[in-house]
């Protein structure tokens, strides 16, 4: 097993429905242009609000990819 | 644009459910006393098992709101 | 009310699901060899991808227990 | 057990004598003006000195309590 | 010297100019409803941008008051 | 000297009376069934509250052992 | 409203005046290349000195913008 | 009301009875070499254990002193 | 791939010659009552210190395990 | 390049102007009697009011200076 | 000295051998596309074991280096 | 065993080889000056490149030392 170099890049995704959504939302939209995302790590959890009803979940994370050789 | 100040309350919703659910009830129950919410920001998660089974999600946050001008 | 002693064990629950899952599956395993865990307190929330779809969620928690007296 | 809704509120308490006295004369105090404090947790622990002696210990924390329903 | 109680709110203020008007801002505003501030803590310094140009400086702090005896 | 590993273990201790005397009462049980607790470390200071009384102090710690050899 | 997706990257900025003008710097050099960022976070200020002169306020901060569609 | 400068030291304070003999042990102790501390902020609790009996808390703590003019 | 969960403990390696040392020793020292340990993360690094020469370095960390199913 | 070791010394500087204020005087006070200052970090900004005016910005850091060879 | 602005990536360099090697693999790698990078900031620290033997050390860490003028 | 009251002092280490290197380094020149330094704790890890290359690891710690009676 060969030493490997990751990088990490920080993303927010936003759902109206969850917060398992907002997560894949961010993962799917940046494995558009990024190949190999391996893993996520939450760094926040907001959102915004209207006439008492939450509108939008945000989640704030890290996700990790393994630079090409 | 003019310069507005806004308050943040601490509040922790629960919920049998969800982690949603408890951050909507935090909000809903709130916004019955408190006008213009406009986001929050989740500081913990917790909750309480019997049995062996979460009973409650709980999610203590912060609402922010702007002060009436 | 007496004194009491409580222990808290780290664990990490998985999902493919759902995060609030992961936490009840955590709970689920760790009952069967821990009696009367009473609360869970969340440290982390991580997750693994492939192709650009997350696979599982994993959340680390806390749980609390009462030390049999 | 249905869902409730807590709110924290900020408070220092100080006391001459002791770190517990200056909890305890923040929730006292807190506790005139609101029902039902439940829990507190601690953040921060500071004090004044002169001439070498503590003056006050300031104990500033989060107390928790059940929104009416 | 009495043990007093002190009372702390969240506030976030916004500026144009300054790091120093916004908190300013806050602190102004939060005095016309509530006596005696006496010191504040930054929690967090955000702001929003347009065009490349940072329109609001926004600090997030806590204002500390003693509640009355 | 030779090398040493050791284990930390989280534990709450609770007393209606003071902070030390939580301590105490955690390092006291663990100690009835791990041999050579050496030190702890205070993570969280929390507590219940009943009509405006603290009911315990609760204070969350590791407590570290030598692992036996 | 559809649910968006942001990207945060980490810039600091420097300025021999003030810690607005390195926020400011930061943002309008990073808006060269990146279209639309919306907001920043300041994450740390440091700054180097010479003959007891501050020389440079360093400002580390994110700044998120919206990802395409 | 000029402007003045502080100084902070870190100190460490032993006490066999209570967190706040700890406390006092520290400051008295730097008082006898440094004039004037005002102020302290606690930084960490720790505690050395023998035979299941707290042997001395550790209270590291932050010692302020303004600078003399 | 089914679900699993994992459970995280708390050690604390010490070694006179290297960083990596401690680790491997806490690892190695724990694997002999534990099965599957599959990762670990450092929480703190602290050292020993005699005469001006460090004595032992000692590595804080959380290694983690499969729970067998 | 040869190794060297650093000191860091922590400060608070006021000002009734500003924050950067508030850094340079105590960055300029300490040099009076440290030599080569070599940089500083925030580490904290609090602040003093009075009749909902700012009376005084405080700015805690931490000065970094090369210890003579 | 004209005011200049930096931007920082993150990265995580594994080795099998030592942390050091891992933080000079992640250098090293991003530098074959980054030009320029002047400093790195380690953020967290993490490994992989196998059969009670360390496999890798992780090293997360941000690079930091000049946005070209 | 009679109460002691301990320093800290903040140093950063540094060296061309290894984190151990700088730590080591850090306390030997600090043991010229101050008597009886008793431990260490890692505060943070960075360091200097150039070319691709790791220049200098800096490790920045708090020594311990205990006050003269």
């Amino acid at each position: 097993m060969t030493d490997h170099v990751y990088k990490k890049i920080d993303l927010v995704g936003t759902s109206k429905e969850s917060l398992e959504a907002a997560i894949q939302g961010a993962i799917g939209k940046a494995s558009e242009s990024v190949r190999n995302i391996d893993w996520f790590e939450v760094k926040e959890i907001r959102g915004w609000v209207k006439d008492g009803q939450v509108q939008h979940f945000q989640v704030a994370l890290q996700a990790g990819f393994r630079l090409d050789d």
